[in-house]
């Protein structure tokens, strides 16, 4: 039981770093991307709906890792794949 | 109980982490955001509501990973997912 | 009463980094969107409460996360729920 | 006795991060704020009364977290809620 | 005796970061604004008045935080409101 | 037992490292890439599609690393190959 | 003795910090508050004396948080009033 | 087996600066890469084949040393060759 | 004798800490103010003695801090007052 | 035994702050030259290929540093010379 | 002995902060200020000696506190005035 | 033993830092210089050579410290002359 | 013996935070110097003398301190003067 | 014995410091300077070899302090000087 409570307390940084930094890289993104996107918009009206198509795509490959770290986080809250490798003994 | 009160030591670090860098990453990214969103409207007002049902869809997206970050956080505040690996013996 | 008290002494430091960190950032983004805002409004002073009506919309995206975060601080201030794991026992 | 001066003694420092954290962002921020409400106001001094006007709301958004913050560091200092949690056998 | 000055010796710690932080900050935060100020009065100097008037009241809100800071330094300094916690048994 | 958890408390720290560094790193470049992307697709809309092949191959460079780094992380998670050093005496 | 040594050391990093911070935050906003004055005063030097007045009230705000933190780190050096807490029995 | 243990915790921490650095190196040097490619592209689209030729061989050179570090790392995780140093007594 | 020489130890940093940053930032204050002197006076050499006693005025105001640091260091240095506190049973 | 893994365990970390640093710097460091090279290409095309040849020069001259630290980085992974002064009585 | 011994051990940190802080602050400000005079001496060359006789006025200010700091690191390390306080037991 | 062995261990630190930070700031430097060099060499394609010839020079200069840094890093990775001073009893 | 040898150790640190901090602040100096200095000899050939004789003078002040600085890690290394205070009892 | 090898571990972070922060230092600088000469040299080609005289002047005086320091680290390295207090009872 200690060794579970050692992992899990380590585990309870690692998802704050991960949620924190996540979340601060995706807001400072999307302020850039977004900023140019209106720009365009603003400028071209006509094109607005187009560049919001192609801003998407762009939008999902920018979250995608952040994503993928949300979920691995997710995973590592309620199901912990670290503590697999005490369960013979566990 | 005390693996438990541990996990939890660590758990507060882990939300202040989250709540704090999603704050101050929103907070920077909306007003990159917002900024040029001004200056399009004051340039354009005609657009203005065009731009802002974009700019809307922008802040969701910029918002999304921080509003997952804050509801893991809350989740781990009320019934902390961490603490279900110790419930055998806890 | 030890391991509340444990809790609670790093939930002290998990309020400070909540309440600091927002503060610092949505005074540093307000300061960049209100700069724009004027900027606009001293150009187009017949355009200013269009402009005003636009801010506080974006003024409410970009403080969420701040006020949710200054909620949660609250709450763990006045019932800390990280106690509530120890509370069979407490 | 032992655990209320261990919590009194981190909240010390919690205190210390709020207002040092967020006299630093409000003060870079107004100076942000100002200097473009100033660079207006030269410019079209007819409109200083209704950019002054429209400043103030924007420093109310721009204080708000920092002066919750204030709040709750002082609420801190005089009655820390902290230690409500130990007062059955405080 | 050990648990007031363990708080008292933390306090000191928490005074330097509030005097420190607030002064670098206020000190920032006006020569960002007093450079626009001087800017804008050696380009209209018959509005020189009237801008300072309006700059001392953004240095009102500018050093607002900071003097609450200030004031609650002080107060830490003379008269810990921290320490009452303790009197019952002080 | 001790050992594998010592290696898995350090794995989890790993873990936070990769995930957190990776979305921090690909957001932001996402940020600046995209942005110049839907610059030229505002210019010369009739090259939007021809832009947009060209960017998802630097996508693909660009994500490469975090990629790679995301999937050992996920590998470190669901089977330790540290551990491997210590099954003879596991 | 035990006691008021230990906060007297800790409040000689106070000191430091208080000096050591206001010094490097005041010289760097007389640099870019006194560039700008010398700026102005240059291309207009009948207005020197006007701006080398209005300058002084501006000096005086941005000295003013660092003046008083000075006033209390001597304070805290002659007469350190965190002291006064441990006197009954010191 | 402590020994191996030992050497193991720490790789795991070399592995994430490794996998960490290089993707925040990598993602940020593509996000400025590929801006002035898309750029280029954009404005001459009749060389946008010569450009990408030339571009893949920038990436490979870019990518070089973060590959090789990769692959270091993998090698690491499989089979840590600092572990060899322990074998006559391992 | 062992609180004064702990009290000392600790006065040592202080007074690297207040010359180091005093020093750090009057070098860097001077540069910045002296450039745009010698700007102006390259610009106006009619004006050089003008501008250069109105710089003296500046420079007083930017050194007054880090003087006073500087005297307080000495002090420290030569009659620590923070030792007055023990000397009933020094 | 325990100092061989003494220092193996340091290497570790050696080895992660190598290529880590190494992999930021090169992907950085590529980054701005090779924007360049495709600024300078798409301007004269005719040029591209002499451009092309002299950039290899610089990238080697970029890359030798790093390349030599990726070397030792294999050679204190796979024979590590700071063991052989262990040796004598190893 | 040993009392002394911890004090000259923090005095010798003591003095590599102020030499260290202090040559990196003057070389940048140096840098800084001699680049304008070169500019200025470069554009009108029959005023370089009235700029240069102006730049040694500034030099001396902006030296100045490096050089008490200079001074008193001298005073630490050949005759230290922190071990006065132990003389009488010394 | 012991002692060699925690020489050696502080040295791979040494060595870390040393190949670490060398191959950062050259792989920068080259960045910035050959990017000037690129741009040279595109306007003026006939002065490319000499250009080169002159870069070559710089090279030397920009690489020197860093290819001492490296040498000695071998140096003590293979005969680590602080080693010596423990022979005479090692 | 043990007292000499814990001062010893402490003014190695010293000694690496002198030497390489000054080595960085003289380098970026010159770097800055330099550069303006070439820009200015390119543009006027014919006072490339005077410029040169005038920037002695200027790398005469930028390096002072620094030279200071190394003058006293010298003077540290081989002739400690710190140890003096340990000589009666050495 | 003890106390030299404590010496020596020191020395090898001093080392570390010294050759670590030079080569980053006179990396970036003769990336400043050698961008200029480069500029200069290829919009006059018939001053490059007075520019490039000129050059190596600068890059003696840019490189002064990180050579002194070199050497300095060479020296402890080889016979550290450090030892010298020691050896009347090494």
């Amino acid at each position: 039981m200690e060794l579970i409570a050692a992992i899990q307390a380590n585990t309870a940084i690692t998802i704050g770093l991960i949620f924190g930094l996540a979340a601060l890289g995706t807001a400072i993104g999307f302020g850039l991307l977004g900023g140019k996107f209106l720009e365009g918009a603003a400028r071209q009206p006509e094109m607005a709906n187009m560049l919001q198509t192609r801003m998407f795509i762009i939008a999902g490959l920018l979250d995608a890792i952040a994503i993928i770290g949300v979920a691995m986080g997710l995973l590592m809250m309620f199901a912990n794949p670290l503590l697999a490798a005490l369960q013979p003994a566990g």
